[in-house]
C-alpha cells in the first residue's frame, strides 16, 4: 500500500495522533481500490489511457476531508464515505486533467505537433471518462442526496473556471470578482467534501453547515496560497511548473492588491509586463511583488479564512478528527507545496 | 415557440399524425424551457455563453425519442419524461461541443491565435458546464435509476470516443471494431433514451429492453448514415462541414469495405491518399469510392440495423407514436441531413 505509506509520512497531516493516520490510511487505500475498480474498462485500449490518468493523483486533500469530517460528527467511516472520497478526488482529477488541456494548448501555440494534438484531445476524453465515473459511482449510494450535491458542486466549480477565463488579461479584476473564481473553482467542491462526511456519518444540520463553512474558507486559503506558490514558489519544491498565471495574465490576489496599492510607476510597470509576451516576465514580475506588501497581504488574507475555518470547529465535542482538522486548516497556509 | 412549428414541420417525422405532432411540440417545448431554467446562471459572463450554445442545439431526436418510447407503452409524457428529455439532450450537446474542441484543434494547426486559444477552452469549459448541469437536472429526479442509467451511458459514449481515438489512422480498423465504437459513441444515449421513456412510463421490463435494443439499431443505422454522409454528402445539404472522418485518417464503414473488397491498386490508393497531406483528399476519397460498392454495403447494413429495429416493435399493441417510431426508424437511413 505505496498509498497509506505516503499518507502516514504525509506533510499536510503533521500533528495527527499515529492511530488516526492509520485509521486514515486504511481508509485512502480503499478509496484507491475503489477509483480503480470504477475505472476499470473491459477494453484494452482504455485501461492502459486510464493508467496514464495515475500521474495525476494528488495529494488525497477532498478524500481525508470527507474521513475527518464524518469522525469529527463521532461517525466511524463507512462504505458510503468511501464512495465520496472516490467521487470528489475523481472529480478533482478531471478538472486537473482538463486544466492540462488548456496549458497544453498554451505549449501547442509555440509548436504544434500531431502528437501534441492527440494528446489534447485524449486530455479532453479522459476528463470527461473521469467525471463520468465519478457521477456514475455517486449514483450507486440509496440516496440523492449526494448526488445532488456533487452535481451542484461541479456546476459551481464550472462556473468559477469560465468566470476565470473570461477575465483573463482583465488587469482591473477586483478583489471581490477573484474571492468569487476562488470560492467556485476551488472552494466548492472542498467544501462538499466537509459536508458530505459530515450528512453521512450522521451529523445534525447545524453541524453539515458548520463543517461546510469550514471547507469553504480553508479552501479559498488553500486557492490563495496556491497563487502565492505559482508567484513565488520554488519550483523544485511545489513539483510542478509555475508562473503559468502571469504567463497567461491571470490575475491573483497578490497582482491585484500590488496594482490597486502599489507606487503609481510600480503599477504600470506591472500592467505594461503583464500585457508583454516577454518569456521572462514570470521573473520580472516576481522581482517586482517580492519587496511589496503584496505576499504579505495576500498571505494575511488567508490567514483570516483560515481563523474563520477554526472558529467553525469550536462547537464541536474535541477528537483526534477535530484536532486533524484544525491542524489541516493550519497547514493550508504555511505549505509551501 | 420556434420549436414546436420546427418540430410539426419537421423531415424527422414525415408519417406522423397531426394530434401526435401537436403533442410532441408542446413536450419539446417544455424541454427547451427545461433545457434554459438548469442553465441558467447568476454570472452575467456564464449567462452569455451559455447563449453560445444554443448554436449547437440539435434536432432533439433523444428527447423525441423519450415521448415516443413513453407513448409506446401507453403512457402520457410526464414531468420526469420532460427532465430525462433535457438531460439526454444536454449530455448530447456536451459531446457535441467538446466534439468541436477536437475540430477547434484541427483548424488551430493550420493557424494558431489567441482567439482560438480562447474559443478552445471556453468550449472544454462549456462541454463539462452542460454535462455537468446534466447529471445534475438527473439528480432531481426521485430515485437514481435514472441517474445511474445515465453515468453508465456516458461511460460507455466516453469509452466509445476514447477508442475512436486510439484507432485514428489505423488503415487496418476491422468492421467489427468500427461498431464497437459505433454502439459506444451514439447508439448507447439513444438506447438509454428509449429505455428511460419507456421505463418512466411504467412499462414491463421486457418492453423497456425491447426500445433499448430498438435504441440501439437505430442508433447504430443512424451513425452509419452520418458516415456515409461525411464521405458523400452535399454540404449544403448536410449543412455541416464534410470530409473530417477523411481528414482525420478516421475510418468509416464504406471505407473499412473498401479496404477489404477493392481491386488491390484501388486499396493501395486509398491507403496512399489515407496516409497523405493533400488538402483535396476528401474529395479524392469521394471519387474512389462512389463508383464501388461500399455504399450500397454501408447501406445494406444500415438497413439491417433498421429491421433489427421494426422487429422490436412487433410485441407492442400498435398506436401512433409505435407508428411514430418505425418512421423514425425508417427515416434514419433515408436522411440526406
Amino acid at each position: 500500500m505505496p498509498a497509506a505509506k505516503s499518507v502516514a509520512a504525509s506533510p499536510v497531516m503533521p500533528g495527527i495522533s499515529a492511530e488516526l493516520a492509520a485509521e486514515l490510511s486504511a481508509y485512502l487505500a480503499r478509496v484507491e481500490d475503489r477509483f480503480d475498480v470504477e475505472l476499470k474498462s473491459d477494453l484494452a485500449p482504455i485501461a492502459s489511457l486510464v493508467r496514464h490518468v495515475a500521474r495525476f493523483r494528488g495529494k488525497m486533500l477532498r478524500p481525508m476531508l470527507v474521513a475527518l469530517s464524518a469522525g469529527a460528527v463521532g461517525s466511524p467511516v463507512t462504505d458510503a464515505h468511501v464512495v465520496i472520497g472516490t467521487v470528489v478526488e475523481m472529480a478533482h482529477m478531471a478538472t486537473l486533467v482538463h486544466d492540462d488541456v488548456l496549458d497544453d494548448a498554451e505549449l501547442r501555440r509555440r509548436g504544434a505537433t500531431i502528437n501534441h494534438l492527440k494528446g489534447n484531445e485524449a486530455a479532453v476524453l479522459l476528463g470527461d471518462y473521469l467525471i463520468s465515473h465519478s457521477y456514475h459511482l455517486c449514483s450507486s449510494l440509496d440516496s440523492q442526496y449526494a448526488a445532488r450535491a456533487i452535481a451542484a458542486t461541479t456546476n459551481r466549480l464550472c462556473e468559477g473556471e469560465l468566470l476565470q477565463l473570461e477575465n483573463r488579461g482583465n488587469l482591473d479584476l477586483t478583489e471581490a470578482t477573484y474571492t468569487e473564481i476562488v470560492s467556485r473553482k476551488t472552494a466548492a467542491l472542498i467544501a462538499t467534501s466537509c459536508r458530505l462526511g459530515a450528512k453521512l456519518g450522521g451529523a445534525t444540520d447545524e453541524q453539515v453547515a458548520k463543517l461546510e463553512r469550514f471547507g469553504h474558507a480553508i479552501g479559498i486559503a488553500f486557492q490563495i496560497q496556491d497563487d502565492v506558490l505559482d508567484l513565488v514558489g520554488d519550483v523544485r519544491e511545489v513539483g510542478k511548473s509555475l508562473g503559468s498565471d502571469v504567463a497567461k495574465a491571470k490575475l491573483t490576489l497578490p497582482l491585484i492588491h500590488f496594482l490597486q496599492t502599489a507606487p503609481q510607476e510600480h503599477r504600470v510597470l506591472l500592467r505594461s509586463l503583464l500585457k508583454s509576451e516577454d518569456a521572462d516576465r514570470p521573473e520580472k514580475v516576481r522581482n517586482l511583488i517580492v519587496p511589496s506588501d503584496a505576499l504579505g497581504y495576500s498571505h494575511a488574507v488567508a490567514k483570516r479564512y483560515i481563523d474563520e475555518a477554526i472558529a467553525c470547529l469550536s462547537g464541536f465535542a474535541d477528537n483526534p478528527s477535530v484536532s486533524a482538522l484544525r491542524e489541516a486548516a493550519r497547514f493550508v497556509v504555511a505549505r509551501s507545496v
